[in-house]
C-alpha cells in the first residue's frame, strides 16, 4: 500500500471541495492512502515536512509534465520514499526558498486558487493510479 | 454586461461540481452572465455554435497562457464578439477538425476530466474578472 501526504497551507472552507476530495480519496483507497494535511503557514509546513523522506512541491516554475510523465514520476517517488511520498502546495505568494530545493512540478502557467490546486493534484494522483492500472479512465 | 456561453459535451453528474460552478457563476454575475450549455456530442455542438460569433476552444495543443494573458484574450474576444463569447470544451477524445480552426487555448499539458476542465475554465474566467478589476483575489 502506498501512502501520500498532501500538505497545503490554509483551511478548506468550500464544502464542494471537501466533497470532491473525499470522493477521489475513497476511489483510490485500495492502492493509495491519501491524507490531507493542512498547516497554518510556511513555518508549520517546514516542521511537518521534517518527518518526510521524499518530497515533491508544486510551483508554476516547476517542470511541466504530461499526466503520463507525472504518473511515472509519482511511482518513482513512492518507490524511492519507501512507499511514502509528500506532495506540497505552498502559500499563495509561492514556495519558500527552502522548498524550492525539492523537485518542482508545474501543472499550468495559469494561477489557480489553493482550493482548485488541491483538487487538480488529487485528480492527477487518481489519474496516475488509473495509468498504472491501464484503466479506461485515462485511455478512453 | 458581458455574456459567456460555456459549451461542453456530456452531462454534469457530480454534485460537488454543480455547487462549485453555481458559486462562481453567482460571484461574477454583476459583470458576466455565464451560461452552461451541455450538448450530447460533437454534432450537437457544431449546431449550437452556429449562432455564436466569437468562439475559443480548449485543447492541450493550444496556446499556453498565463492567467493575465488569458484575461486579456478573454476581454478582447468579448469586445470583438459584441460583448458575447463562446468557450468550448470538446469531447474526451479531443476536438473535431472543424473546432481546431478556432483560437485554441491550453491550460495544461496534463489531461483533466471534463468535469474538472469546466471548473478550471470557470475559475479562470472569474479570475480574469478580478484581474480586470485589479482585485486582491489575483494580486495578493
Amino acid at each position: 500500500m502506498y501512502k501520500i501526504n498532501l500538505y497545503s497551507v490554509g483551511k478548506d472552507k468550500e464544502s464542494w471541495l471537501t466533497d470532491a476530495l473525499k470522493l477521489y480519496q475513497m476511489r483510490m483507497q485500495k492502492q493509495i492512502q491519501l491524507h490531507f494535511n493542512w498547516v497554518k503557514n510556511s513555518e508549520q509546513l517546514h516542521k511537518a515536512l521534517q518527518k518526510e523522506k521524499q518530497i515533491f512541491c508544486f510551483d508554476p516554475n516547476g517542470a511541466t509534465l504530461t499526466s503520463d510523465a507525472f504518473a511515472s514520476k509519482l511511482e518513482k517517488g513512492l518507490i524511492e520514499g519507501g512507499s511514502q511520498l509528500a506532495l506540497v502546495i505552498g502559500e499563495a505568494h509561492g514556495l519558500t526558498q527552502e522548498l524550492k530545493n525539492y523537485p518542482l512540478i508545474s501543472f499550468s502557467k495559469m494561477v489557480f486558487t489553493h482550493q482548485l490546486s488541491r483538487l487538480i493534484v488529487v485528480e492527477q494522483v487518481y489519474r496516475a493510479v488509473q495509468i498504472w492500472n491501464n484503466s479506461p479512465y485515462h485511455f478512453s
